[in-house]
């Protein structure tokens, strides 16, 4: 059978690295979204205060199973 | 009077060729969607098992109109 | 804390011209999204009839907390 | 019927602004060419002199129809 | 000897298929240009109407000698 | 556990279709290569004669694993 | 003579419109650099509050002569 | 006053540099156009004969007043 | 009020990780620069030495404020 | 002396994070190529299972000397 | 008949120009491989020493034939 | 020891060739910049006068150390 998916674009952020910044992203499209099945990193970039990195902002997109369960 | 459109990004799959893969990816998109106008395509991939070509899958933006019927 | 954000992607037009179509496109999103945050110009195009601009086209990611209210 | 587009690729200036110099570009093709049907942002840049901007130099993509009229 | 080749910048398009847009893309070129060479895809977009394909509208290049026949 | 996957990069042609093209790159790899995973389409070219195509040319990246059978 | 010219990248932003928000950066630019001779478009963004673009912000490349009045 | 520009897309080719594909290219353009302003690299590549490079072909796009002579 | 930012781009090193590598290109703009307020990762690279990372080394944009302290 | 080096595509990937997942290519590579000098990122991807990630897929392009030791 | 073509990425260098860092690269790859027949040029980089350039680095793809001579 | 680089775009020109043009670049940045590593080209443009290539202006990127000598 022919699935189709759908890509949605987040931006998760994390004071603490990269790495978490994507899997907030993940997580919170998890609460809404099943069938969850890639991600792909967009862009990295942060917020800075006070000479430090104050959040990690990465934009990934993710991409799920549209049309059925498996 | 000026319309505005959104733009959602699908993959379509298909075993048989890249172009029945946007069509199904066209497809999904007309059950919950009405007045698509265009789509473009974003990438072309496919996956491949046994040294042939098990499904194409194909990237498309699809844009419709957001704000009225026409 | 840290926020998520989601992107959507969205066509504004305007017969007048190319910030009046982006405001047009903010002006939609705004209807049914709160919490808007940031928008980028992804592509800038226009429909020509007679030989003049008779809308202008542009192309706008348009970013969002999807997590809580501020 | 299906219609073939030429894509032609011009640089209009203004000293007024950037919309002026995509206006002005759109008006010198359709002095020798009919049929406009669309134009696309490629590069907008400008000439300084004297910490100002001069010029306005918007690089354009302008599609019309090769084949007939309509 | 040195050749110089030119390359112009067509959309064809097709209710059939991506591949019928392209071939119809370089038949209105040759109809009014000899020595084309090579072609190269640029974009895939199309047309939607009533949920289906109208038109495919391929943007391609095609190249072809300027200076001599041979 | 986790693979490795080795890219590359082919050359498909084929007189017929672009997904032909593609099909013959996959086959000539699928000789030498076992355990192919994935191609995506890096540019879709073409050979052009007596304002025809003579080849389609389709230049695409193929995946597969490098480490070990599964 | 042969020049060489320096590129800087600076961020204009403006409540009113994307051309101000270029020469408010420009502005900026010519009040430490003298013989700015050219901007380049990178990037248009903004800042949205209450559903409305609260700045326009526009990523431009500057560039000015290093080696010598004329 | 506002000068409006055309740009064209040619491919040099040279057996003996890079350098010299590109004033092939611009050779040619001269023999029809007047008024060419400026030119800009697309593309380096190169024909290649028993281990050799037999040609280097660079695509340039040249920039030339429409408008008016000055 | 209108800031205007400055973007400049730096290389961050480090032997432990690629986040390691971009906090050290922060840490060295703050030293010689006030009101830092967002990097963008432009590029990840890294030197091998024994088959080892011997070095990460991550290109990123910084952008501060120019006109004033807030 | 003049080097050539010679530059391969690979993914790897790692269940632990994005740094992991580039070790492990270098490993994979490593264990067959000696003279490995740098490593470029091309992409950070993932496979998500219920709504984590499974694994981190990282495309990495890896330079060798080709013709000597040193 | 339909050939496949193979696609390798080597970077050669030169202490002398960027062309014969090219060269370089094309006379390495003819020492291994038959059928060499396109490059296309990826980056030009150098390495400075002393406020000079001590060697140019360019980066290109070789495609030769894989499946047959001709 | 983790060094920093930073990066500075400079357009070198020339009336002789492209080469040239880098060369004269690397030339003005080595009379106020001690510890220069690298460059990268990041666009080859020319202006042309009277149908022949007055002077090459080449963009390039030159990577320094910025935090010590070695």
């Amino acid at each position: 059978m022919s699935h189709t998916y759908k890509i949605i674009e987040l931006v998760g952020s994390s004071p603490i690295s990269s790495d978490e910044a994507i899997k907030n992203a993940i997580a919170s499209a998890s609460q809404s979204l099943h069938h969850l099945r890639w991600f792909q990193v967009v862009e990295t970039r942060g917020h800075l205060e006070e000479g430090l990195i104050a959040h990690w902002q990465v934009t990934v997109k993710v991409g799920f199973t549209l049309d059925s369960p498996d």
